[in-house]
């Protein structure tokens, strides 16, 4: 089971006045920093602060009446909650949300701003898959899974329409698109999407250090694990394993995989708020802390950067104020 | 000496392929907290974070190979110095730049990099206008004023220009633009472009309290100065005085002046940080304040707010992360 092209023409169609076509950002002096132009997608813009809403959209938009009478379920540590919930509100459903224990205060309070019943689970002893399985099958929910989803892949896969029409109209000499990656729908749907519009740009994947499960599983062409669930600043796109729906997707079409440290990860939050003055959470500023400091860099004259989200707690983001 | 529509719409046409046009953006959750809907221009997206790379383009873009072969001068606290610094490379002209002694250190530092030659001097010993024309006689230079220019307003008035499609674009229905006012160049522009495309839509000016000169100018029919230079933290936009040519320009246009605290900057910061997730400078987030706490808003339903800049020092941002 795979998505296509049509899949994500058909999630823009249903999503597009819900929303933001986010801008693509360049900064001189940022330029000058990483030696050559760079070009940011910048989701922490979209509606919630990340591009979850995307796919949260697509999915609940193409639930039946019946489904949505019901209401819908999730798990997420932060972004795909928010997104779920906002998303639930707009289409008139109940969302029930199962965060861990030790989730960003900030996207917890969020989450339930928009709307959703939220339900924590500690980390470790209890399975999230567990509970969300017996609530909805008590309740009768459906279950939005965060990146193991058609739909969900075919929602951020809007990014990357987006990112082809933008790159076509700035002109931009590029034949890599760098995309943080967690389980893998946002860069699997950009990924489809820049296959069937401008083949010459590959996608690559951007991880922490010591949870690089992406880039490790694509190297070795099988789906392995990350030795830790914890341990890095960068909560957002912590998972164990690649995405079974998602894997097959980036091993056709991504590139090698990247990864970076939480230092580099804190330079670039920096870096994007002196230069482009947008916030950025540690998991979304992955990618831009590759083109800042990997040397394992595509050779092209212009480097497109997803900024993936900027749910970050304040305390966490005067650490990045002090990095450079 | 005033300018026209037409001046505005000129501007846009020399530098619209340099400028990014900004986004309006809105977020639900900072709806809620203001109880109804903010729609915010974000001008810390432009280049060199500021609106007035838009002024300093349009001044710059306008002079003859003559005046651009001897190069340019221009006296700012931070924001004008960076634009015209930056625009005057693109443009392959000299930039000189007068900066006070406590001018922001990234102000100063960013004004470098972008090209110019920078020399400071002693708020309150020295005159900076007196240095300014002894420089530009002894070099030949070109004077590039932050306000008092037809072609730096019509500039600044392109902010007006895309705001006016995008209200009408979103179908707002807004009567009221909330803008900063320093020298008033900016709020003039926007004045003049609301006027010529959206009569019905009032510009209202926003100043940090103590240093209302444009509100209290406004309310009394003749210009007045503040008693104080210094003691905001919203270093770009105090002015001693409304400028010469743009203070008419709001007497005729304007609606009341209103001001806020710089408690109440520093929340309106947070606000945009937590929910927009973008950077906003003291001076750029005064008109945020002002809808979140002023007891004097107009009444309609979607009010639009210009963010007018991002170049703060992460010291002071710091702060604005403990506000609320």
């Amino acid at each position: 089971m795979t998505i296509t092209f049509s899949d994500i023409e058909q999630a823009h169609h249903r999503i597009k006045h819900l929303v933001v076509k986010t801008p693509l950002l360049n900064s001189p002096r940022l330029d000058t920093i990483a030696g050559r132009r760079l070009w940011l997608k910048a989701e922490p813009l979209q509606i919630t602060g990340s591009f979850k809403f995307r796919g949260a959209c697509s999915a609940i938009s193409a639930l039946s009446e019946e489904a949505l009478a019901r209401g819908v379920i999730a798990y997420s540590s932060g972004n795909h909650a928010q997104g779920v919930s906002l998303a639930a509100s707009i289409f008139k459903t109940s969302a029930t949300i199962i965060m861990p224990h030790d989730a960003p205060d900030n996207k917890v309070a969020n989450t339930r701003r928009y709307g959703a019943e939220v339900i924590q689970y500690r980390r470790g002893e209890e399975s999230r898959e567990a509970i969300g399985a017996r609530l909805a099958s008590e309740r009768g929910l459906t279950l939005i899974k965060p990146y193991d989803d058609p739909n969900v892949i075919a929602g951020q896969g809007t990014v990357g329409l987006e990112l082809a029409e933008q790159i076509v109209t700035q002109g931009l000499s590029t034949t890599a698109v760098l995309c943080c990656c967690g389980g893998g729908g946002l860069s699997a749907g950009i990924a489809t999407a820049l296959e069937a519009t401008l083949p010459k740009v590959i996608l690559q994947t951007v991880e922490p250090k010591h949870f690089d499960d992406t880039a490790r599983s694509l190297a070795l062409g099988h789906r392995v694990a990350n030795r830790a669930e914890q341990g890095s600043i960068c909560d957002a796109i912590v998972t164990p394993t690649p995405g079974e729906l998602t894997f097959p997707i980036l091993q056709s079409l991504a590139g090698a995989g990247l990864a970076v440290s939480d230092d580099e990860v804190l330079q670039a939050m920096f870096h994007a708020f002196d230069t482009l003055k947008i916030v950025v959470e540690p998991g979304g500023a992955v990618a831009l802390a590759a083109a800042l400091f990997s040397d394992h860099l595509p050779d092209c004259e212009d480097l497109v950067i997803v900024l993936s989200g900027g749910n970050v707690d304040p305390r966490l983001f005067k650490k990045a104020l002090v990095a450079t």
